[in-house]
């Protein structure tokens, strides 16, 4: 029997940016029926787990079963599968293994939309590199000639979830997504990530802050929002609103 | 009795620019049932009749007349109304009064969205001009302090249709709008402008052309397709595709 | 008996904006001994007092004396002084006459640095406006005919403060203040605006986001900071950092 | 006996690009009695040959051989020489050896110009590695100490071809080329390329509308053009225009 | 009996400008044969005059004397004629007669190409405004509506000249012509400029840096060079290189 | 007895660089007691050397050896350190190894701020990968899974020093930094480049230049002055000006 739900993918460069940059919108398509599944390229373990460091006889082994476990339970709340690639981070290379596994993912997932990160980040080069690597991976798995005996995929839009400092990043909002009905969720969801307890109240303002934007942009009224700048040309063959 | 449907307004420099660059999103909204009011700044008089200017003893007023009938007639084709402010072309010139004018339109037809021209446009300065205004006017209608007695407006959409030059203007596609069901109504109302027949063609191409890209941008089948560029960012309470 | 403080200019839209984004700034100098000069070129009359224009029977001199008032009384807790120019707002318009007197302000007071609104706003023409009337007015005073008895000034650096919704108005955060030895006294003079009690929140979230992205950027503990856009190049005889 | 044609390189990361992006300027060019010298990274086998596997029992060989005998058909009729690298397609990837093999070939070519891809596009990451790679040996082949037997060569300019979908590629037109001339053998250079059909028409048009444009920006009739983007500034001893 | 000269038009917001910035293109066409024709819009009398305000009883007409007469006696020695329409500098403002009197001169000299300032300039808002009111009055001048009688120009191409501070102007280089055979004619005119005396040495230096840079993007020797930059498309019938 | 200056971190792609782009800031600081320390990627032996591959008989090795001295003792001159990674030039590549070493250097000399190239250079590929290596070393540093047993840095201002040709680099001066007391130590040390004697003269007009432009945005007298770009917002608990 098979799974006839709407599908999305995420590719989260560190097994935490997931959560703080597109939880809402995970749990907004999980509620309604959707199957979002998140790729981690790594578990954040060299550059995204100051805390865990802090403990004396930590081992690199150690802090990625944590950050797994924390990433699993956040997925869980947000009503989403994920799995981990475990390529290392700080600094990320990904080599055409890399590649070839995101595209066999997106065949088999055939997404309607894709999340990653923006495509600069004087930060975090590892976020740059995994929004790279995921639009090449969509790139091939749209390629005829490769594993041709698999049937290629179309065009799903990519939306690039918000950086921590935007405008260092040259990130745009083009879209704001009213995630005040999930908004529970995803502030449980990033609550499991002990490691990161300085960022909870940082990414409830930036809810807020986007929300209060998204209402001044429309005629709704939004308390919390994600924001999201697109890769691609919107395509609609309704009415422009 | 009041008239309920959904509206939608036009601010074009000329008389002539809403049916190249916008006819088909207004044919297409008005074959929804939608009311699509058009401001023609201008006759596009001096700056784009240069056809008419070629017959003997031709006058500013009689090109006036002439662009008007055709440009009424191409409004009607496309199922929509329309207005001439007569501000003037090649320069065009704005005053306050212009700028009220407008913002009057907007509080008595309150619309859904809003076309004009591009942001920049190196031949022709009276489109960033038409552009700019119908902006202001929106800002302006949205005062409590303008006019306090007649409600304001909310926060409609503006997108800006295509220029001649897209690259030259720093004009970019980021929503393409099926157009297909309605090219035949935008062919016709386009072939009412005797004055600039040389255009025919190209605005043929253009429509082919955005649609090819249309749908490699999507998994449609589109055939024909308007694009535009968003001035604010989207707002959406449903799903992201 | 000369006044031998330092001193800094204010240009600001509408007889709040100062308070918003910049109290931070003009509280923090004041309080080092600085004149912080601030010419609000509106009160803000028909666009940004909403909540006054609800009230019964109010009238644009009404609004304007308790914007006024708002105003003076906000610079007060600053520790600044405040002038209004009375040109009108949505839309502003500026002749040759307020360009001239605010060259005149820039010779009398003759600022270290100047302070005003970012280059562009679609949410708010009359942001860049100000903007461009203060630059072009700081020109106007270094320019030795103008005026050839008083004398000219020199090159103060221009700061661009930050506008609603940073991204949309293409304003980059180049520079942040640590502003948070001064932080009650920005809040104490914004919760004097009364017409606009629903930014209070917003701007409190904006000096703590800020706050956060400061730490950040440098080895500095900082809890709020205002950023800004620089229009000129920095020059230094002292050390890169 | 020495060829003393003035020389010109194409570097194409796919098979049919040269065609489609820079047939006219190819042949325009040989027809003019210059040598013009094509090097293909790839045989676009697995990205760009979607008819082709669509026949039963296709393999990688067996679209290479199809793609190469194309391309080899089209440079024949434009009058250039052609090339494989053969470094595959979908990703492509490009080590030193690829650098190095391109560096020899301007070393021993000398081009007078060189033609390739836009530095950006979204939707075939092939497209600006092929440019990067190709700006790479040029800087190579004018280093000294690379193979310090062979003469270097001097700073010839470097010219993007029109990508698919220019505005998403950041490319702009700079530079446009009559090639009405020579439209016919472009025209029948792109009919031999039978895996992509479908583009024949949407590269006539390209084709019309940037012969269109060309017309518009000069003094010229113009009625079919190709567009390119320069990468370095112009250098004249001869007169502005 | 009429002049069969070839002719260019150089649009300069003060009396010095042309000079600095466009001395090496004049000298070089005039010796070409060219009647190069220069519109300065004031004298610079208020903004750029430092040196002469600072004699004693100094006043307006006097400095735009002195002003004019050197500008006379540098467009003598470049070979070119002058012009100027006394508008006011520092601010400089311009109204319809302004673009209508540049539009008659258009078509009166019908220029094979313009010059004029960088679009953007934070240090002197006269120098956007200059190339803004020349390309307006080039549309105008396009316009067969305008002044019907008197025939429509073509389409010459804009070349902007090289600002104070270039990377603060937004100004690239896009085209470098070779002065090096007229350099010492442009060295004689810019030292008529008694009054700016301490530029003499920085356009010296901006001769030599361009002509360093022209060198190297060519295969050409060149000592001094002015760079430009295009406001519309290059268009050749020619080849590339 | 541990060393307590303040310490600066400058990488150079080439042996030369650092000389020509950023000697000034080196003497400057050395000469108020800092430690700056220079890391050289390579010694631009097969790019940068074309007087020496002239020699007959010229080696790698005995370029290596050469460029190295010169570099020992341009350093020397300007009161720094230098090191060598001999990672090879044209083109330059660089493995995790390099990423490493410098990760390892930055912790190690905990630099108040790092020195670079610009981010884009399309004359020479190697300068734009040694700021991104020097910037994703940087990263490293900072996490605390990277050599857990090694203290961590802070977050060091990183400064783009100027390229060659800095409106095609997309570099623009944003920090001025007056370098006069120093000039003569530059001067000696470029001096020293024997293999590129005809970029003296340049790069001290280039001095010149910037020094002009620092004199005109600031109140200060400059002769000679460097020129930076930023990376990451300035942070201050100071005043603005």
């Amino acid at each position: 029997m098979s799974d006839t739900r709407k599908t999305a993918l995420v590719v989260s460069a560190h097994s935490a940016d997931f959560v703080w940059r597109a939880g809402g919108a995970i749990a907004l398509h999980a509620s309604k029926g959707w199957h979002v599944h998140i790729v981690c390229l790594s578990f954040g373990e060299r550059g995204e787990s100051a805390k865990l460091w802090k403990k004396p006889g930590m081992t690199l082994e150690q802090v990625k079963k944590d950050r797994q476990r924390e990433a699993e339970e956040a997925a869980s709340i947000l009503g989403a599968t994920v799995e981990f690639l475990d390529i290392g981070d700080y600094p990320m290379r990904a080599d055409l293994d890399v590649v070839f596994k995101l595209a066999e993912i997106y065949r088999k997932l055939r997404p309607a939309f894709v999340l990653s990160h923006s495509l600069k980040d004087p930060y975090n080069f590892d976020h740059p590199l995994a929004t790279h690597v995921a639009q090449e991976a969509r790139v091939v798995a749209q390629a005829h000639g490769h594993e041709p005996q698999v049937p290629v995929i179309g065009a799903p839009p990519v939306f690039l979830f918000e950086p921590h400092q935007p405008e260092q990043c040259e990130w745009k909002p083009e879209l704001f997504l009213d995630i005040t009905p999930v908004w529970e969720k995803k502030k449980a969801a990033f609550e499991t990530m002990q490691a990161q307890e300085h960022l909870w109240e940082y990414y409830t303002r930036v809810g807020l802050q986007r929300g209060a934007q998204a209402s001044r942009n429309s005629d709704f009224k939004i308390t919390y929002a994600e924001a999201f700048q697109r890769v691609f040309p919107h395509v609609t063959q309704d009415t422009l609103a």
